[in-house]
């Protein structure tokens, strides 16, 4: 059970959709579940890799948002800390007391930026920050100042993703610079995370994208160095890539997170032997239960999750350990589940595998961790809604 | 300010976007924005409408899951009470002291309906819930009288949606004999939301869907009126439909939601005239207020509201009242916006029309009504989350 929350305080079916000792079978749906045994063991499996690479692992939080998951990936997975992408959510791990947190984005509001800089007094630990224009140096060093706390700095390269991130060396060097003479900042590293290949297929396709980052970062951590300038972390890294930047021989730190659920959408990649990598590399440990809650036409059942359960963004869910029923629509309050034999009935429960976990999980207040088909903890999505 | 929650209790930047009497530049980003004006003319609008054309408007809670918004229908546009989708949904507007409450939908769990029989004592008012299968009238007779309550039931005729209701008039007779006899429950309507014909481009196309729902459940009232048995209401109509509806002579009822929000998915239906409803009929009053964090290309701006932010199962959102700059691409934290000419600088903020209101709301904890460029009011999605 959550170390942090009282459960006392809820009540089940209106906040809450479990409590432990409950049967799944008597879990209010739809509600996330998480199968404790499958998701402790992806997350000793990508522990053990980091490890035997020797590759930090820096937990994305902004995949789960929850404290709880975060601390079976440090305890059990051996991850230094956690990477998030808002201030607000690395707030809710600073108080939690993690020590080591990445805000693998950029800061730019000046409310914003003051929060951040006064996280390091909040968590007692190290705070990075990434930066891709060196207007910002001056406002975190000002900010930094006034709040007496030291930030640290990478310096975001767009290696593909195509969102922020520098994209020349040129400006690299240039924030760097800017660096070596910010009061209360320090140069610390390298954020490089290739975020649009990691749905590619094809194993070959990722790695040449990988291929041509991990070139464009070797290029500015050379030019650094002929600055004197020391490049201490190269972080990125993703669950369709980490195997690509841990022999890259210039990434020292991995940012994996869906490895730790899996999902409809990342299930579909295959592995370099073509194989999907649900199908052996990694177990789906995350889903929606639902419910079946109308079948008033013979070949089709109605369950209760929607669009309000999870985001369809990369597609629908896919029903787990099923290939009688599908999943083939999906509207507000109502998925429906295409029944050809009629073998639902009304109340039965099914797994959806999410199309994405991220935003699923950002769509609800609780994971049910389940083993053996009971309720064994029920955690809080600690930074759901965390947003700015 | 929302008469029910105590603001001072959550800090801006964490627990919240803003508060009142600060500026709308200064709101943390993302964040939901209601401009207060335009949304109070779209209420009193529809309001003036449903009484000119003596329809009950029972407005639609589940597309904002606010107490403040419904308080608002009901007070300026005479709404008589609210209709949403869930027991837990329910439960938020019982307790906030609703005494019309209508579940649209279906409730099996034993759990769920244990608690909808509770209902009535907790609103002190009516409930009523949808039945579309003769099997659920014990179950929700047993618990009525478990709890000592009494629950009206509308019986739920799928007139093109395709999700939950009975298609045949026979099924509606079998529900209402069953009805008659079930202790604690009274036949009370019919429930005829024609859900998949809201979104057709087209007045003519709408209008012929509409004409064919009109008919089915004429069918029903009649076959029912011939045993003997009264139809008091008959509720159906959405943003799309409700002029059809409000003319059929048969339907009695509105449920309308997002015409009070207006959302970019909606806004591209047609009138009767071939004019976007969004241009005249309806003011779009719902935002995503998001700031630019990043501008490491010249070619594009990257915009703090992603998936985390939205659903964008309807489609991107698009720019308000901009046609120099369009959101191109969504990810989980970010939004891509072209801008071509570089007119956006770092922490600008746009207005985001989202691509479909009800699972925007959904992801966001508060609203921030705007007026004047101040925030005015400050209001809990209160039943955000309420998805059991």
């Amino acid at each position: 059970m959550s170390a942090h929350i009282n459960l006392d305080a809820y009540e089940v079916g209106y906040d809450i959709p479990a409590k432990p000792g409950m049967r799944e079978a008597d879990i209010q749906t739809p509600c996330l579940v998480l199968d404790l045994d499958a998701l402790e063991r992806n997350i000793k499996k990508m522990g053990d890799y980091a490890k035997a690479h020797n590759m930090r692992h820096r937990a994305h939080g902004k995949m789960h948002k929850s404290v709880d998951v975060l601390k079976l990936q440090m305890e059990l997975g051996g991850a230094v800390g956690v990477c998030c992408q808002k201030v607000s959510e690395a707030e809710v791990f600073a108080r939690a007391g993690i020590k080591e947190i990445l805000v693998s984005n950029q800061v730019r509001d000046p409310a914003k930026i003051d929060r951040l800089a006064r996280l390091p007094k909040i968590s007692g630990g190290e705070v990075i920050v990434c930066v891709d224009d060196v207007a910002n140096v001056a406002d975190l060093s000002a900010a930094a100042q006034k709040r007496g706390t030291e930030l640290d700095v990478f310096i975001e390269i767009d290696c593909g993703a195509g969102r922020c991130g520098v994209t020349t060396t040129e400006a690299v060097v240039e924030i760097a610079k800017a660096l070596r003479t910010a009061e209360n900042l320090t140069y610390r590293g390298i954020q490089a995370y290739q975020g649009a290949m990691q749905h590619m297929d094809s194993f070959d396709d990722r790695k040449a994208k990988i291929d041509a980052a991990v070139a464009q970062v070797s290029h500015a951590i050379d030019a650094l160095k002929a600055e004197g300038i020391e490049t201490d972390l190269v972080s990125g890294g993703g669950t369709g890539s980490y195997y690509f930047e841990a022999n890259s021989g210039v990434y020292n730190e991995l940012q994996c997170g869906s490895y730790a659920f899996m999902d409809a959408d990342y299930g579909r990649i295959l592995d370099q032997d073509g194989k999907r990598i649900d199908a052996g590399e990694w177990e789906n440990a995350f889903f929606i239960l639902t419910s079946v809650m109308s079948h008033a036409k013979a070949d089709k059942a109605i369950v209760d999750a929607g669009l309000k359960a999870q985001s369809i963004d990369s597609g629908l869910p896919v029903i787990f350990g099923r290939t009688d029923v599908e999943y083939v629509k999906c509207s507000d309050e109502h998925g429906v589940v295409a029944d050809p034999s009629g073998v639902l009935k009304v109340n039965d429960k099914l797994r959806l595998i999410p199309g994405h976990c991220d935003p699923t999980a950002n769509v609800h207040d609780w994971y049910v961790g389940v083993r053996g088909g009971v309720v064994e903890t029920v955690w809080p999505v600690s930074a759901r809604g965390k947003a700015y």
